[in-house]
């Protein structure tokens, strides 16, 4: 271990190049190598939040995911290409850090909350000097954007991603104070049936891009149809007997 | 309504000056008037991590909480006590907005993630233009000092407080995957039995002043004694199956 060679994941917040950390910005500044995480053929969002602060002489080190769509979620098969994808990132950027470079991870987001860079953490951490710079969520960013007082007080507060079976929703749904349903996409329609189930439909905001100049918000029971990107979000706010 | 007063609840992150976002520096530097809510006798937390950005021609309004210690918390007198207080603290703000005043109320964390500013925020934000800047939220803080990650993939990710019943804690601890425990203080001792009735001890990690040069992180199996600050807190990292 040597005193230059550094990882670094790096929350770069939720959309909003202004979400922006100074220490986020000092690291980018301080990196010789810049790498993240982006589906093949495609920008990478951090990477877009970040430019302005990415210096033009850094080593770039785009980690493109393998296309898997092919493989269902949860099959072996799709297991092993992912860990193995994972085992060759971390591999990449191995050798930029035994070559005593700093490497940051830019990561939307916070980089320890539901981010690929855990990936690449549980696997260097133990053997390199590493740090993390704490980000603004996107959930943050969402409900900051509208304006919606999300948990107080005793509020239990429940991430819930929309993956889950219906009835789990459910049963989940009726026991949390607040929520937030992250990954959409295709599960929207099992989504609004849950809350509505759950008897709290009419609190849930759908929010789409929250923290761009494009967003999208309305109470989901007025969203007139299932079409939802995977990174949208339903808020559910808590915080009901307001002193 | 006009456009030079303005509400703006301003997140100034978990405590490291440099976890500010650049949108917050801007909020600090353009605001006519910088509110704070403290303890009376106590500093604003929130004002001491983002003094050097206060401008020193700007209006400071404390907003001090009155001590209530004497009144038991749900009582009707506490909560009278505590509405009267929110009250004048947003008749005190509006006094500045109608003088067509910009007003930045900076908050510990994340403004609308259990913070004070919120309870100004459902008194004003349906009068006077409201903006409100994300924070990284404290939790996010604590677990990206220890490099601890805290929740992927199809994880449930819950916040509880530790004012909860010990039952209530139990069933809790048991159902989700990863979580937070807040408000801790003298619900230590409850918190660490439920986590042990829950099986979940092993893996809890306290963390107190997460942020903070001089921070204590330790299992909570390893710690000696039942002493801990109200806004110290316990991690139980979810993410049990890695790929």
């Amino acid at each position: 271990m040597n005193e230059t060679a550094r990882l670094i994941g790096v929350g770069v917040g939720p959309g909003d190049p202004e979400l922006l950390t100074l220490k986020a910005i000092r690291a980018l500044r301080d990196a010789d190598v810049v790498a993240h995480f982006a589906k093949a053929g495609n920008v990478s969002q951090a990477r877009a939040i970040a430019a302005d602060h990415i210096r033009s002489n850094a080593i770039e080190l785009p980690l493109l995911y393998p296309v898997t769509t092919e493989i269902p979620k949860g099959a072996p098969a799709y297991c092993d290409t992912i860990a193995a994808f994972y085992d060759d990132s971390a591999a990449a950027v191995a050798a930029h850090l035994n070559a005593r470079r700093s490497v940051a991870v830019i990561c939307e987001g916070d980089p320890l909350f539901y981010g690929s860079y855990m990936h690449l953490h549980v696997r260097l951490a133990p053997r390199y000097r590493t740090d993390v710079i704490a980000g603004v969520t996107g959930m943050s960013g969402c409900w900051s954007a509208i304006g919606a007082p999300i948990a107080q007080g005793d509020d239990v507060f429940t991430v819930l991603p929309g993956t889950l079976a219906e009835d789990e929703l459910v049963r989940r749904l009726v026991d949390a104070d607040a929520v937030a349903v992250m990954k959409l996409g295709r599960n929207l329609p099992k989504v609004r049936r849950a809350l509505d189930r759950a008897g709290r439909l009419g609190r849930a905001v759908y929010v789409e891009r929250g923290t761009m100049a494009d967003a999208a918000v309305m109470r989901l029971a007025d969203k007139p149809d299932d079409c939802a990107p995977y990174f949208a979000i339903v808020l559910v706010a808590g915080w009901e007997r307001r002193p």
